[in-house]
């Protein structure tokens, strides 16, 4: 039986101060086990994206030394930044990748929450596919006022944390864990300056507007470049594959005769996502991610 | 620096003796480093061709312990098969999959080849990138007449081995050895059971006929489904990338009103080829197999 392998991308509140950010990451760099493939600071947001991945033991074990790190550098009291957070280590999503149910991932999740929650006595709370209440699947609902409103609501009832006191941590505020699917953010870009129409498409893909389930979107013109772009975050790539929702923005741009310029894949992309998708177009029978070598050899692992 | 990664197909002459082929094939199962990808062996070619890839030194470490076995237990003189072969150990290709070059490949071939010949008294011919001689690139040629003509023709200077006595192994023969690109095992089925129509649209596909460069094919009938198959190996898939090949044959079919039905991957195929094939289809910027999160993990290895 081969190794288990999950993503992890954790939001810590720094975005500014480059020596934190450095201390943060640092046993995501060194862990033997895990591997550090992107980070991104964010001084607006005065935030930090970090996308992890490797085997569960290793990937917790970095998380902590880096959480810890957090703590001792961030006070949420003085933190200032334009994207909504809760605390200093903001969130924690854990992602299956390989060899690894959402069920075990899941319990993973519940199981390091209590691990985090002891050796940070840092509150926390359960979302998306961990969710200990139906509500809490929304970040959104967890992370409602932020920080500042968080630290008074936190005593009633309907704010409890999942884990831990009825209590902010004084300086670290609260975290949010979860499981959650593979996340793409994929982009078309259209050969329109049309800001409405491009708005129009984006509202016809996704959830929000009523259309697929697992889109996530907006329309934006590109000023620079004199195009506009249907930006989207695709939540589950199973259920609302990547050549399904190009074709659908083709089909809505034919109204207009507008053509797809060309798309854009942001960051990490699982094999199965590719293997659907070009299956759809070469019309490729019975095709597998088993058939793609390289990762037969993660078995090596 | 990640570790270098190659892919293996070694060929041994043994179809039908399950016992044997067990004993050839299990040091690739239990040699740490080394995945056994695939095996299979065909009683009418008396032909085993096995698919390993791993480490490099894992592998070729396999690669003697197997050929080993196979000397023991076959006698090319009372060897009968469907299949050109030359020797027990007929042919071992060597394929740069990850963080290893093409040159470093033929050089790791025929390090291999000197080894092999010493530990095996197997004379080696070397072919494909690491052929030694113009024409030897081409196997058919090294093994013109196969083993009962080679056996007297080994004499010959046009036909010395390139490692080892210029006679061949008493029941072992000889051995080729190379390094080559991926290869492809990709067929298109088409919607006519016109035989005729297929051999004419693989015409315009295959090298042999003017086609593309790196395709070797033949369009056959499929009696059982009523139906007709362009059968193709695609040797070099970055210079004839799947989505051309494929958008061709429907171009081709399109002139007698056929549709493609289905098309087939047939084994393994490298993550760079199905990401440049569905680049072409979503029209993907600046799309990389880096973005494809479980190849990063082989970092870990």
């Amino acid at each position: 039986m081969a190794g288990e392998l999950i993503e992890c991308v954790p939001n810590f509140s720094e975005g500014r101060r480059l020596e934190v950010i450095e201390e943060i990451i640092a046993p995501f760099r060194k862990e033997r086990g895990c591997v550090l493939l992107d980070y991104r600071a964010d001084p607006d947001h005065n935030r930090l994206v970090v996308t992890i991945a490797g085997e569960p033991k290793a990937v917790q074990q970095a998380l902590l030394e880096a959480s810890l790190r957090a703590v001792k550098n961030i006070n949420m009291e003085n933190h200032r930044g334009s994207h909504p957070r809760i605390g200093a280590v903001d969130v924690i999503p854990f992602v299956p990748l390989r060899n690894i149910s959402m069920m075990k991932c899941v319990e993973l999740s519940l199981n390091f929450g209590r691990v985090f929650n002891q050796q940070t006595g840092i509150p926390v709370y359960f979302y998306e596919e961990s969710a200990q209440r139906p509500e809490r699947r929304r970040l959104e609902v967890i992370r409602k006022g932020q920080y500042e409103t968080l630290k008074a609501e936190v005593k009633k009832p309907e704010r409890h944390p999942d884990i831990g006191k009825t209590e902010l941590h004084p300086t670290a505020g609260a975290t949010v864990i979860g499981a959650r699917k593979f996340l793409i953010a994929y982009n078309v870009n259209l050969d329109t300056e049309n800001e409405e129409v491009v708005k129009f498409i984006a509202k016809a893909v996704r959830a929000s507007s009523g259309g697929f389930c697992n889109v996530k979107g907006i329309g934006i013109y590109l000023k620079e470049r004199g195009i506009t772009q249907v930006s989207m975050n695709i939540t589950d790539f199973e259920r609302n594959p990547l050549y399904r929702v190009t074709e659908l923005i083709r089909v809505e741009a034919k109204r207009w005769g507008i053509q797809v310029l060309e798309t854009e894949v942001y960051g990490m992309i699982p094999a199965a996502a590719i293997v659907e998708s070009l299956s759809y177009y070469l019309q490729i029978k019975d095709f597998s991610p088993d058939q793609v070598i390289e990762l037969r050899l993660l078995d090596l692992i």
